[in-house]
């Protein structure tokens, strides 16, 4: 029991709240990362499992599933394929963006190869399905069959567009929805479904799990320039050496003259970056208000998020999730 | 209509009988390929799809479905779900191998980059996973599911296992059985599945496919050295270069006297190869007979693979899959 509920985070209430379901989920998620033949396979992963994740997307099946009243045994499963599937994507990820650090750890491409994060982000994403199987819910497989799809798509999409200073907000939102809410929404809609909710209940959990999605990859995007501050730290740049089209990069391209073109042209376009680029970049980013004006529409993403929460049973976990979807945006201070 | 069937393969006949069921597949795969966001992915899948694979897993479907009477339209589906498994870790093999040439042309890697083969892949894996859903049926799922988890299990032992001179004949079986009779087990299973046939049919179909995937790999293996004349040519000497332990060389490192041992420790356990080292493994192969003896033991699960069928109905299908069976040895000569 968690003593101190007023100074902790909405993330902590929730936590606190789901205990015992949380201790369940990583129960089974420690069962099932195991392989008999091939012991490479736990090592990589538990790696990336116990490097303290926050958990959020389980936690976002079990607050749904809870929200709804469920009964059944099956919200434990469904919130370990979620942390699955995220850990498969992670692993891919790390490999595409040839990532030496993830949560302050060498990535398991560094510490392993690129070959392991592969092939064990394969399995997570088979184990994943076989966990998904055994809830012997059509509905539930046919939700998270489409966000694997849809999560897959956003990834390919922020890989051709990258570089590409036409990428649009549009677009832009379009990679959010698959890399981020894609996964965010189908934690939340199967949490419901498995529950047995009314579909406008579930609907609303879809929409709440989407807006947060986006608002929190908003929020991510803001933090790779050092939040709104636009300081240089330690875990800042990577998307401008990547040459990411994120929201605030977009922003700053539409409102550049001439002489700022040519910069972002040389340095996202071309890739011809520079000692003191992303300084230069940060205050194009200040000079434009680009930061501000993406940290404004993260905010009205979350508010989206809690407005959803209305159609939803009233409930303890309720004002949680409420508070969540703020939380996400407030991690910028 | 094929007139000219006295001359033509196993492989032949089957795809002339299943001519209309396998456009059906090719129609299904051009149209769940196509992406809205990213042509990228239609790209590269269409590289690999289009290169003139023989569509033996989908085939294998299609004929125990149609060989137990099927009548729904599922087997369409669940052939082009084998069909994007398979392609997806082709993609994946690909770039875990570092491979420059699959099917005579450049690999999709080296077209564009090992991030598109990854995402890709990802992307084709969850296509397969949306088509197999719609059956709706959950033992397809379980069985498809858990397919998924062998053949990434039997990847990452093959990777663990590479430069492995103590890897025993056990290991190599798990690691065939993994990364490729699996995925023919599932295919003939769930064909047998979808057509609502008897336990011990649907058992037979699964028992002849993994018999077929093992005999199929052993024979891959052999191709590999040039088959059992241990020519090198241009497809030859991949696994030696990975210094995978196929069958053929744990049979000569078992057989090796001490100065052989230590070439093998040098070029499979630490990998320093030089010029003249593939010719050597090779005569090493011959002179221990290591060739002709897996040339044997495909041979004797190609004839467990045609015995199965004796559980099948009688059908025109079947002798062409027991034909098939000796088939994929024959591939040798």
């Amino acid at each position: 029991m968690n003593l101190d509920v007023a100074a902790s985070t909405p993330l902590d209430r929730l936590s606190a709240a789901l205990t015992a379901d949380l201790d369940a989920v990583n129960a089974m998620i420690r069962a099932r990362m195991a392989s008999e033949h091939a012991p490479r396979i736990p090592q990589v992963t538990a790696h990336l499992i116990e490097a303290g994740g926050k958990r959020l997307r389980p936690m976002l099946t079990l607050a749904a599933a809870r929200l709804c009243g469920n009964r059944g045994p099956y919200h434990v499963h469904l919130a370990a394929t979620v942390e699955f599937i995220h850990t498969a994507t992670l692993l891919h990820d790390d490999v595409v963006d040839e990532s030496h650090q993830r949560r302050g750890r060498p990535t398991a491409n560094l510490l392993w190869d690129n070959q392991s994060s592969v092939l064990v982000g394969d399995y997570l994403f088979a184990r994943s399905f076989q966990l998904m199987v055994e809830t012997g819910s059509i509905r539930v497989l046919d939700i998270l069959a489409n966000a694997a799809a849809t999560i897959a798509e956003g990834e390919v999409l922020q890989l051709t567009a990258a570089g590409n200073l036409a990428t649009t907000e549009e677009t832009y939102l379009k990679i959010v929805r698959g890399k981020t809410a894609a996964l965010f929404s189908a934690a939340t809609e199967v949490g419901g479904v498995i529950a047995g909710a009314p579909e406008p209940v579930v609907r609303a959990l879809y929409d709440y799990g989407d807006a947060l999605g986006v608002a929190f990859q908003m929020v991510d995007d803001l933090l790779d320039f050092g939040g709104t501050a636009a300081v240089i730290g330690k875990n800042t740049g990577d998307d401008f050496r990547e040459r990411k089209l994120t929201l605030p990069i977009i922003k700053a391209i539409a409102a550049a003259d001439a002489e700022e073109r040519a910069f972002w042209e040389r340095t996202i376009g071309k890739g011809r970056q520079e000692e003191g680029d992303l300084a230069q970049a940060m205050a194009l980013l200040t000079r434009h208000g680009a930061l501000e004006q993406v940290r404004q529409e993260a905010l009205r993403w979350a508010a989206h998020a809690r407005a959803q929460l209305d159609l939803v049973p009233a409930h303890e976990i309720r004002p949680m999730l409420a508070d969540l979807a703020d939380y996400v945006v407030a991690r910028l201070n």
